[in-house]
C-alpha cells in the first residue's frame, strides 16, 4: 500500500480484495494474543482428551464509520442460530469455542431473552416478613422449573467440563483476524477440528486509514459513504489456516432463486466441505446442505421441519429445533471426513 | 415528492429535510396505532391517578439498506442511560412509558446482562436425588440474594402498579413515527408530560424509496451508499406535537470542544428546556445541563461523579449511578416547570 492512503489504481482488484493485504494494513484487534492463548490452551486439554473441537462463529458485525464508533454499519444477527448450534455441539461431545458478536445470544442463557422472556419472571419475591432476617431464599416458580432445569443442568455440565470458551468480536475487522488466529490454532487438529461459521459477516467495510476519528458531523444534504470490500478469507481458510479441518460456511439470501447457484459457486471458488443455505423468512425451519461431487458435480439434502412446529419462541421446552438436526447431520458427515483420512 | 422518485433539485433543502416530508412520504411502521391506543389508555389512567408521566426514549436506532433487512446502519447505544433513568424515575412516582430499541437493555433486567453477568450464575441446580420427584425448587445462591432482592422488588413493584409501559422500535422510522405518536397522545397532559429523549437516533436514513428489495449483491468493488438527512423532528415537537411539555434532548460528542455550542445551538434552533450533554468516554461519571436563560444567554450546571466510583460493572449493588443524580435534578426542575403554569 502507498503511504499516502490512496486507493489502488482501478484494474488491479487484487490488491484491494486479498486477504494478505488486509490483513498487512488494518490493525490487530487489542487482546487478540490473550484470546490466541486461552484457545490454544482449550484445544490442547481437548485434543488430549480426545474430544473433537468446534469453532462455532456467531452474530453480526459491525463496521465502524468512525474511530470513536458512534455510528457503524450492521448485519442482521441475533445470534440464534450460533448459539442453537454450539448447545448441540456440545450435547454431541464436542468441545466448543464459540466466537460471538458481543451481546449476542448466547448458549443455555438464549431460552431467556430479556425482552421476549425475561427471567425476572421466573423467580419469587420471598413474603417481606420472611425476608427480613435475610433467610428465605428467592425460588423459582414451580411453573418455571420444568422448563428451566434441563437447561440449568447443561449450562452446569459444560461449566463443569470446561468445554465451552466463549469468545467475543465486534466488529468485521475484530472478526477476521480472530478467525485467522483460532483456524491456525485449532490447524494440530487436523481434521477433528470442524469450522461452522454462521456469523454474519459483513460485505464491506471502511479501512481504518479511512476512518475519520470524531463523529460525522451532520451538515446540510447528504452522506455518501464509500465502502471497500471485505477480503474472502475461506479461500486462504482452506488453502493455509485450517487445510485439514471440516469447514462449513452459511448463506443467507432473501431471493431463493439465488440461493443454490451461490452455494455451488462458493463451494467451485474456496474448495471447502459444505454450504448450508438457508433463505431468510424460512431459515427457522428449512435449510439446504449443498456439497461439492466432482468437478461442477453438487449434492444437494434438504432438512424441513413443520413449521407448525417452528420454535419461534425461545426457551418454550420440548419444541424441536432445526439446529438439532443439523448438528446431527454435520457429526455424521464430520465422521466419514476424519475417516476419510485415516484410510 | 415527484413519483419518479428522484431527488429534489438542490437548493430546496427544505422539502428534503422537513418532517412534515418525511411523514409523507414514509410508511408508518405496522402495529403504531395498537401502541398508540396502549399508550394512550396508560397516560390516561396514570392522569386520572395524578401521576406524571415521562416518556423515556433509549437505545440505538438502525437504517434498513434493504428491504428485507439483512444489512442496516446502527447508532452505537446499548440502552444503558435510557433503562437505568426509567428505574429512577418509577422510584420517584413518574409513570414511565419506555421507548426502546429491540433488545436494547431494560429497566431492572438491565443489572444482569448474559454477557457479563448471566442469571443461570446465580441459580443452583437441586442434587440429582431431590430433583426427581421435581419437589425441590430451583434456588438463588445465597451470596447473590442481597443484590436481587431489591431488584426483583423494584420489578415486582411497577408491574403490580403498571407504572412501566414498554413499547419497542427498531428502524428510525419506527421511532419518528411513535415519537410523534407519543407525544401527541401525551399532549393533553400539559406541563405535567416530560420527554426524556436518550435514544440514539441517526442523522441520517435512506428513504423506503430507494431502499433495494433484496439483499444488496456483493460484486467486485466498492459500495457507495447515500443517505439523506433525517428530519429535525424537535422543532415539530416543541411547536406542535407537545407545545407544553418538558422536554429534555442529549448530545454525545467524542469531542469534547463541540459539546457546550452544540447544545447551545440545539437550544436555540428549538426552543425546548434542558440538553443534557456528555462525552462518549465520559458518560458514566459527567454530565451537563444546558439551559437558554433568554436570548443568546446559557446556563451550564455539571454533574461529576468520582471516576473510581463508576458503576461501569452493571450489577453491582450499591454503586452510585449519575442516572440517579440526572433524574433527581430534571424531577426539581420539572417541578418549576408544572408551577411557572400554574402562576
Amino acid at each position: 500500500m502507498t503511504s499516502n492512503q490512496s486507493r489502488p489504481p482501478l484494474g488491479s482488484p487484487k490488491l484491494t480484495f486479498s486477504a494478505d493485504a488486509f490483513f498487512d494494513t488494518q490493525e490487530a484487534p487489542t487482546g487478540l494474543e490473550k484470546k490466541r492463548r486461552q484457545a490454544q490452551q482449550f484445544v490442547e486439554r481437548h485434543s488430549s482428551e480426545g474430544r473433537k473441537v468446534v469453532l462455532v462463529t456467531s452474530g453480526g458485525t459491525t463496521v465502524p464509520l468512525e474511530q470513536n464508533v458512534v455510528r457503524f454499519l450492521d448485519n442482521f444477527s441475533a445470534g440464534t442460530r450460533g448459539a442453537t448450534s454450539a448447545e448441540y455441539f456440545l450435547a454431541a461431545g464436542y468441545a466448543v469455542i464459540f466466537m460471538h458478536r458481543q451481546h449476542s445470544l448466547s448458549p443455555y442463557t438464549r431460552h431467556y431473552s430479556h425482552t421476549t422472556n425475561p427471567f425476572l419472571d421466573l423467580l419469587s419475591e420471598p413474603a417481606e416478613e420472611d425476608s427480613k432476617d435475610g433467610s428465605s431464599p428467592i425460588t423459582v416458580l414451580p411453573q418455571h422449573s420444568s422448563a428451566l432445569k434441563p437447561v440449568l443442568h447443561n449450562y452446569h455440565s459444560a461449566r463443569k467440563a470446561g468445554t465451552l470458551l466463549r469468545l467475543t468480536f465486534v466488529t468485521v475487522t475484530d472478526y477476521l483476524f480472530m478467525l485467522r488466529e483460532l483456524s491456525q490454532v485449532m490447524q494440530p487438529l487436523g481434521k477433528r477440528g470442524m469450522y461452522y461459521l454462521a456469523a454474519a459477516v459483513s460485505d464491506f467495510y471502511v479501512p481504518s486509514q479511512k476512518t475519520p476519528e470524531h463523529k460525522i458531523q451532520s451538515g446540510k444534504g447528504s452522506l455518501m459513504i464509500e465502502m471497500d470490500q471485505v477480503p474472502k478469507v475461506l479461500k486462504p481458510m482452506v488453502q493455509k489456516w485450517a487445510p485439514e479441518g471440516f469447514i462449513v460456511s452459511f448463506k443467507l439470501e432473501t431471493d431463493e432463486d439465488l440461493l443454490i447457484p451461490k452455494a455451488r459457486n462458493a463451494l467451485e471458488r474456496y474448495g471447502h466441505q459444505v454450504v448450508v443455505g438457508n433463505e431468510l423468512n424460512r431459515r427457522k425451519y428449512e435449510v439446504v446442505f449443498v456439497e461439492r461431487i466432482s468437478d461442477g458435480n453438487f449434492k444437494e439434502s434438504w432438512i424441513r421441519l413443520d413449521p407448525q412446529q417452528d420454535n419461534s419462541v425461545l426457551g418454550k421446552a420440548g419444541e424441536k429445533e432445526i439446529e438439532e438436526d443439523i448438528v446431527r447431520n454435520l457429526e455424521e458427515r464430520h465422521e466419514q471426513w476424519i475417516k476419510s483420512a485415516q484410510s
